[in-house]
């Protein structure tokens, strides 16, 4: 078992990973002393999976847990969800240290996260994050929260967990799609953070498809340590955590204008790193050699590096961008690395350099190594 | 004018009391260095009054308002509401450091202050208390929410403002029985906190009823820093806080059973005071004759202190407290006096004592004095 922890003064706290975490819940959770009642919030496919395995470690420890199942997808994540998650907790009658478990996919860990920030003022709660996706990044930091038909997270809090546990067996039932989605977070920190990192998937990519626990523990673990890294020590987002937003401006951009349907996040972060690359070239000196690198390890991950876009959905584009959380004075800001395992939160863009990498974001051979 | 300081390290803020401190509202926000959009919530009521009047300070001093009125009244604090707010928040294009300014009693301040806390993940935002329940209760220690059907400010956050202004002139149009339901904190404050300020009270409740502003002034400051110094010892409520709440267990279940229709919440902790002070002769030795000093100062200062109960009544009400944020463990716990102006968040009293309590509530002469 790997154990990563988060430094963030008293709302500190470890991320386990490894085999067979999920039998370890209800002992997991007495150690944190809380009352008998407490709330396990999952999904609907989550929920036929590991939801009674998690439910039975939580009665044998001494828990009373009240099961709240959401329907699974990005769908559920809004509030009308979160106001009937509040009803089930009141009729419950969940108290102030009573703790949420949240078990699932981002969706459940942001959602279960932000009604744990919000009921009562604020609950304790424990993640378990069942793909690959939230292991590597909603496991670390605390953010949570919903989406407004206006934009993808535009309500939330900061809201750390006590305890996170990262079960590599829960890994093993995702479908093909959501893990290649969970590596574009991965590929992301060799990128912003460690070129070692980088070269290690470079060398191992067809082990790490395949899922070699193995392998996948210990690339988990430094995942997780870079961004906690980087959380520990800017927790609320004032400037140095915006690097881990490398290629989020336009792949938040993309999903909203796909309405959350198209992409998964991970494969929209995929062709908008592509894009930040191409602009981290341009603006930032990212060698055009280092450029090719990344989007041919997000490739050989099977993740999307090209995406179509028409003149009306580019304008959609320009819009969603506007609307993001990092927008500034009405200026778009972007993430840009100056190498491979380097990147600083960026200075503005000038539109038409967003303008020409989109075109060129557009599918047809570049050039012969392609 | 006189300024409190609350003092919660990177939180701290200050109070402002005084005249006229609404033409000030542009110059203190630009004293913020916030981008020019922002949002003003209000009511209508307050919009009616003075809204026109903060907009055109706000806009002089360059801001670009946009203006949320909801409607008044404790029914509007629900999730439905914050709803519309973040999508006219949406619409405005407010951004991470755009302002929210909130004007006016304790329902927009904990609606507006809610959504503050979660647009965006935390928002920058300005209270302009305009009745008095607000500019000595919810003006400090950054406690904002919404009620749900099960219960009141189930849901909330804690987020302080940046910056408050009390002014006293919005007090000049408070219908008398909204005046007097805040006059109920400001002796709470006497009770657990300062026999002086009691003293203060008891001597001068005439001319405060005739809202003498020479001395509203420094008593509203008085109670703002009572309630700062608890707060700055405790923000969270671990416990410390908790003596805030003096009267307020059996208050909130009044306003609980009776749908938050038929008490001014000010009013049901008058009428909870007299209850928390019978427990506090019988549980913790405040003296008999202090028991009906807290009595007859309420009573002079125009709020209730006797309620009539049914049975079913008073069975839903039990049910009511124990759905009360400071449950644990199932226990309804009390905070009791223990003589003027020192109160201790409570052990948990006997059922029956509770009970007994009620009875003698009931609107009947019970001794000659009275």
């Amino acid at each position: 078992m790997h154990v990563v922890r988060v430094d963030l003064g008293p709302r500190s706290y470890a991320i386990r990973i490894g085999r067979g975490l999920l039998n370890t819940v209800g002992s997991a959770c007495a150690a944190l002393q809380a009352p008998p009642r407490c709330a396990l919030i999952t999904d609907t496919n989550v929920a036929s999976l590991y939801g009674t395995r998690a439910q039975r470690s939580l009665v044998a420890a001494g828990f009373e847990p009240c099961c709240v199942v959401i329907p699974a997808g990005e769908k559920a994540k809004r509030l009308q969800r979160v106001s009937a998650c509040y009803e089930a907790l009141a009729a419950h009658r969940i108290e102030r240290r009573s703790l949420i478990v949240a078990i699932g996919g981002g969706v459940v860990g942001d959602l279960a996260g932000f009604v744990a920030a919000t009921y009562l003022r604020g609950l304790p709660w424990v993640q378990i994050p069942t793909t690959l996706l939230a292991q590597v990044d909603s496991s670390v930091g605390g953010k949570v929260g919903v989406n407004l038909p206006d934009g993808k997270n535009l309500v939330g809090a900061f809201h750390q967990p006590k305890l996170v546990l990262c079960d590599l067996d829960t890994l093993e039932t995702l479908s093909p799609r959501e893990f290649r989605a969970g590596l574009a977070e991965i590929i992301k920190y060799g990128v912003i953070a460690d070129a070692r990192l980088f070269r290690r998937l470079e060398h191992h990519m067809d082990r790490i498809v395949a899922r070699d626990p193995d392998l996948l523990g210990p690339i988990i673990a430094r995942s997780c340590q870079i961004k906690a890294r980087v959380v520990g020590a800017d927790e609320t987002e004032e400037g140095l955590r915006a690097v881990l937003n490398f290629g989020h401006t336009i792949g938040h951009g993309l999903e909203a204008i796909s309405r959350y349907g198209r992409y998964l996040h991970g494969e929209a972060i995929a062709v908008g790193q592509v894009a930040a690359a191409h602009l981290s070239h341009q603006c930032a000196g990212l060698p055009n050699r280092q450029v090719d690198q990344i989007q041919r390890l997000l490739r050989r991950a099977g993740l999307p590096v090209t995406v179509r876009l028409n003149r009306p959905q580019r304008e959609r584009l320009f819009t969603a961008m506007r609307l993001d959380k990092k927008v500034r004075g009405g200026d778009i800001r972007f993430v840009l690395a100056r190498r491979l395992g380097s990147a600083r939160y960026g200075e503005t863009v000038p539109p038409a350099a967003i303008e020409q990498v989109l075109n060129s974001l557009h599918p047809r051979p570049r050039h012969g190594r392609q």
